[in-house]
């Protein structure tokens, strides 16, 4: 069981949130706007509690539930109030026709956010491989990458306590080639498979 | 079934090869080596044939069951032999470490296959996310990527002959993201994920 602080409101930190209670961990939500993180909180249930934007978190594990594009700025603006945190990326950063991603380069959301964190924060890459309607009915596979087998472990137990199997892919550089396994999990989904009711995940072949 | 033709002589052609005949395809066998290309023609059976490097194969659906560094010299070598036929790429261009791909741009080898095919010519990259012992012994799903769906049908058609999925994710430009779920796949078995006797897949959440 661990403390987590959700960073945004939206519907996947309804839904990670809503799991997390389920989970028995102790949840925080902090929004820019404080009325929807209240209302989220109090929706969660299970005592959790609300911080304020840029204040230091509550939990050891903070998940930018964030779109793309504001995890970054977010991270920054919060600075030294996440100094020790496990930051938690679990964006995918499409580009507009979702045929490639948005950064031409060979990087990745997680990556830049670790060159923003303050000293003593870990990045970790996770989540954004699962639509959220398969988090809210399935136990898909969680695949997360990070450079601190620490925070990697912190996370792991957080994802196993929902019940889900983490998938260790790697270093923090895998987090680019996990954002491509989520633009091949979409584009699957609009060419006709699985009706997006599936994920990417170990098929197992022990015969 | 097909008529298919297996550029290379080595585990990986052995397999496919196997599975073809076993899936009742026509198999031609074409080697560097004369003698490997006999050898592996009569260990297949079933009328399997042989046809010497270089010439135009007899099968519709060429697949290049080289080393990654041997593909686009091999395609290139063949030039017009190629003409009208579909390529088909598995090769998986990993870098020393494999934690990344050897080509640093955002490409792939079925792309720069498709660069020096002839005209007529299709690429579809397929079965590079496959560990070999998982496709001797499993039913993974078999991804591809193309851009012309004359040519995917029919690699979907054989690969649906070998009793397994082939599971599109669009353009040819998706190649390079088949490739990092290729590395994503190594990185997993190598982090002690299932003993290599796995592949990612689609698992479905219908509930």
């Amino acid at each position: 069981m661990s403390g987590i602080t959700l960073i945004g409101t939206g519907n996947m930190a309804r839904t990670i949130g809503t799991l997390a209670v389920a989970g028995g961990n102790t949840v925080e939500v902090m929004g820019r706007d404080q009325s929807k993180a209240d209302d989220l909180a109090k929706a969660l249930g299970g005592g959790a509690t609300t911080g304020k934007w840029g204040a230091v978190p509550a939990g050891d594990v903070v998940i930018t539930a964030l779109l793309y594009d504001g995890v970054v700025p977010a991270v920054a603006h919060y600075g030294d109030a996440l100094a020790g945190k496990v930051i938690v990326d679990i964006s995918n950063p499409f580009n507009a026709t979702f045929d490639g991603l948005a950064h031409s380069e060979e990087t990745s959301i997680a990556q830049e956010v670790a060159k923003v964190a303050p000293a003593g924060a870990s990045v970790v890459k996770a989540f954004n491989t699962i639509f959220r309607n398969v988090l809210e009915k399935g136990r898909p596979n969680v695949f997360i990458a990070g450079d601190d087998a620490q925070a990697k472990a912190g996370v792991a137990a957080f994802i196993e306590s929902l019940g889900l199997r983490p998938l260790d892919v790697g270093g923090l550089k895998m987090a680019h080639w996990l954002e491509g396994v989520g633009l091949v999990t979409v584009s699957l989904a609009g060419n006709g498979v699985g009706h997006w009711d599936f994920a990417l995940g170990v098929n197992e072949f022990t015969g």
